[in-house]
């Protein structure tokens, strides 16, 4: 089948990669590739480390669509970001067009969120997945979780990206595993599906974030928590909060997951725990959303 | 004047040590000294860090009383926790005596809340000082913070400590500081008590608390946080959402921080900004604790 996309979602430390036949569908796929840190620091930079991850594809010729941080101050350019609501067509309007050797990649932009209030928020990549799932379930209205190091809550309406909110809860989870009083506690030992339950119930509760995560010291000073369950005990009382903490808005409505594997499970459990309708998204979502703005934008 | 009793407050990374005359007055004082970690590295233990501390003192043979972590797992003699709610006499009576060369040290215990309950939580040395603060005030009923690196939150009624909870405010802030992507962002300059109020009243705001704190990176990308404001930000939001956090439980009443210099100012400030009473305690009142109890036992 004759190739017509090759589509890129390039993050901070993650790298795939689709060559893309008629209609979006999946010729060949790279999964792993260096992350903008690790191919910035190539000596021939982002385009040697493209050349290395899809070389092969490469002689076809067909356009390149990005999206992701590689879009970023520290990424291959730094595109500006797009206002909410943002849809589809100001995506496609807004594709960036830089130069990689005799031929070019169109970069996609990243969103900002209510960029004069007192909280503005910021997304590079997640956009792109969140009009893919549009685009393939043609559900027009949501709210949407992309779990991650920075987790995004978004919410669509008439079929465009209306709010936003970043959630740095996979960073501080491995900040507190790594660096906290806390973290010491960690001992190795079999995975606890049961303490990372308790730890959700104990995230919803009310008070202070920084004064629930305590419990886990306490706990383990009281021989109530084992030392292989403080990871998973942390891992459920941060999710618990923020799940909890993010319905109190009125947004207790069905939520969308679009992640893969054991965080998206993750979540998906404390859902169900906490009483809120939720469901893991179908796979492919950032190649469908480069797939349907390349076709907006009429480059394929 | 003749002395009467030698006083201790060893935590993990501080000691202070009084000499104490008639009626607690202060005859000699030692503020600084190594904390249990540092002392249990010494070749002599905790009996060589004490004499180097306050050798001068010991030739006079007054009894010894100590609280704080020093009464820890990790510190000279582990104390059981007691129970709430806690009143000087239950601490007077349950006065641990561990040997010190020829001698004697007395052991104040910690205390323990809620020991059975979903989220236990204990502590060491603060209860000391909250009941000095009862003794010196005649104060029967309020509600106490004392900071630091694991903030106590504490209820008395009655004259007895009767609830507590540790909020892990300062480590968190310190840990955010030193490896997250946020620490990354602050650049050395002046301290920034404006960026500080900002930061409290984000921190008020609803909201998961590792939400709002992302806004520090979003305000720095778009110019309007500037790199030596950041951590005074940081400060605010995590003081103003613990603040705001712990009165939802419907404790709005007067606070009385129990703490000295730039920490309990800050605290002084976030409660006054989210239109909570506040004040900041009269110094000293590990001492009046000590010097309470050793009296209530009849030791002095």
């Amino acid at each position: 089948m004759t190739a017509t996309l090759i589509g890129l979602d390039w993050g901070t430390t993650s790298f795939r990669a689709w060559l893309m036949g008629a209609d979006g569908m999946v010729l060949d796929e790279v999964a792993e590739g260096p992350g903008i840190l690790a191919a910035a620091s190539l000596p021939g930079g982002f385009p040697e480390a493209l050349q290395n991850a899809v070389g092969p594809w490469l002689a076809q010729r067909v356009p390149i669509i990005a999206s992701g941080m590689i879009t970023s101050r520290n990424g291959w350019v730094e595109t500006p970001y797009q206002r909410l609501p943002l849809g589809v067509d100001a995506l496609a309007g807004s594709l960036l067009s830089h130069g990689f050797g005799d031929r070019h990649i169109w970069f996609v932009s990243g969103a900002i969120s209510d960029p004069d209030g007192p909280a503005p928020d910021v997304m590079r990549g997640e956009e792109t997945e969140i009009i893919g799932h549009i685009a393939a379930s043609g559900a027009a209205e949501g709210q949407f979780i992309l779990p991650g190091t920075h987790n995004k809550w978004a919410q669509v309406q008439d079929g465009r990206l209306t709010g936003f909110r970043t959630v740095m809860t996979g960073e501080v989870f491995q900040m507190l595993c790594a660096h906290s009083i806390l973290g010491r506690l960690i001992q190795p030992g079999p995975a606890s599906p049961e303490a990372f339950r308790r730890g959700v119930l104990a995230g919803a509760e009310p008070g202070p974030l920084l004064g629930r995560i305590f419990s886990a010291r306490s706990l383990a000073l009281l021989d109530r928590l084992a030392g292989n369950e403080v990871a998973d005990y942390l891992s459920g009382l941060l999710i618990g909060d923020e799940v909890a903490q993010s319905r109190q808005g009125g947004r207790a409505g069905p939520v969308t997951i679009i992640g893969r594997g054991d965080l998206a499970e993750r979540y998906r459990i404390a859902f169900d725990l906490l009483e809120q309708k939720a469901r893991i998204a179908a796979p492919g979502m950032a190649r469908q959303g480069l797939w349907t703005i390349a076709q907006h934008a009429g480059i394929i």
